[in-house]
């Protein structure tokens, strides 16, 4: 195990929680283990309870570890593997992980479809389009920041039925749509924009993945495309061909 | 556009290259489109001929602009698309972007299968694989550090019979194997180590994609397994559910 440095430029509890996060990633602690209690913590890296619960509390919010009630800090299972198939649903594919899905509806609005939204809806541009920007989380962390569009003569009161009806399958079905489908996944790596960082609570210096998709009803219309920017030290996706 | 501040720690070159960077994926120089010329670069930035060859040099290396022999300098078509489906093929899908495929092998050995890789090709811990090192590129610019593993008792005189058939489905095809699918794929991001940046011509800054994959024969057993760290600033993967 690495010891810390005092460096310049770096609080100490930033060190600490950069130092845990290796060890995590390396194996060193194994997910679903408890890391060692706040007084090895403080003996080990020579520094204040503060500081401890300032890295360990850094630790958390990103996710990598859960603290429980009365038993310790423990090791967060490793990353989600997120499934993309023909029918990719969020709640499920958490569910299935053993993951709390969530979100939080960040921007509601209906605006002309821009170029690239109108040619993935297949749309004329300007089209009024719904926008729907909402941040999900995998037991309370958050895991996407997505942008959503929906070709809004189609979903009439969309909001109203979407406060009452919040899975989007729930949603569709209201619509009629029964069944819908996935028709384009593209995926590619960056970094993050600080807002981006900021939503995701993870370090501007890790990257995030980029999902862009298509979804289609049973007749193969289009009906969301959306822009799904994902943690990508929290997620892994996993493409099965026998799922299409 | 942004001008050019003579800032401390940075080459100029590099800065001058960092501000093209950036114009290229502002889309202010589109893709196809011829860059400046020499002289034009040196009137705007206010240097020498010598310092705007090093940046279009570190551009070219990058894969973000070619030089035409007596044309000039052309931006790049972008991004790769590259498609994963049930017979995913490099050559191919370069060559259905216009792409030329190439790749240097720089690691071939037999080692004892790690868990891991014992776990993807079905094999107990330490049975003897194949194990390739190798470089992929997308018109001379790297896009693909991959390390794969074969079963070592499938493929004797594994490496004399690639130096004669390079492209993986020949070789197959060679040992019986007329075809192989894809049959699990995970993707995710993460920053490069210093070597990987360095084999993909990258800054350490931008994040690589990690693909882990395996392939099977006709009967479902496993024949390779891989695991690729892509260059993310050069590639997507897309996934078109009616390639599966």
């Amino acid at each position: 195990m690495a010891e810390i440095e005092r460096k310049a430029g770096a609080t100490l509890w930033h060190q600490i929680s950069d130092a845990l996060t290796t060890e995590i990633a390396d194996g060193h602690h194994a997910p679903g283990t408890r890391l060692p209690t706040e007084p090895e913590l403080m003996r080990r890296f020579g520094v204040s309870r503060h500081t401890i619960r300032q890295a360990v509390a850094h630790l958390e919010t990103r996710g990598l570890v859960r603290a429980e009630q009365g038993r310790g800090t423990f090791v967060h299972s490793g990353v989600l593997d997120y499934a993309i198939s023909r029918r990719t649903r969020f709640s499920s594919n958490l569910i299935t992980q053993h993951r709390e899905p969530g979100g939080t509806l960040l921007v509601h609005e209906t605006v002309p479809a821009s170029e690239s939204v109108a040619n993935c809806l297949g749309l004329s541009q300007g089209t009024p389009v719904i926008h729907r920007r909402g941040l999900m989380t995998a037991d309370g962390a958050p895991i996407e920041l997505g942008d959503s569009f929906y070709p809004a003569d189609r979903f009439p009161d969309f909001q109203a039925v979407r406060q009452r009806l919040p899975k989007t399958s729930d949603a569709f079905a209201y619509y009629g749509i029964s069944d819908y489908r996935r028709i384009f996944t593209a995926v590619t790596a960056r970094v993050p924009s600080a807002e981006e960082a900021r939503f995701l609570k993870q370090p501007k210096s890790l990257p995030v993945m980029v999902v862009e998709k298509v979804d289609a009803d049973g007749n193969g219309i289009p009906i969301i495309h959306s822009v799904g920017i994902w943690a990508s030290e929290r997620v892994r996706f996993t493409i099965d061909p026998n799922t299409f």
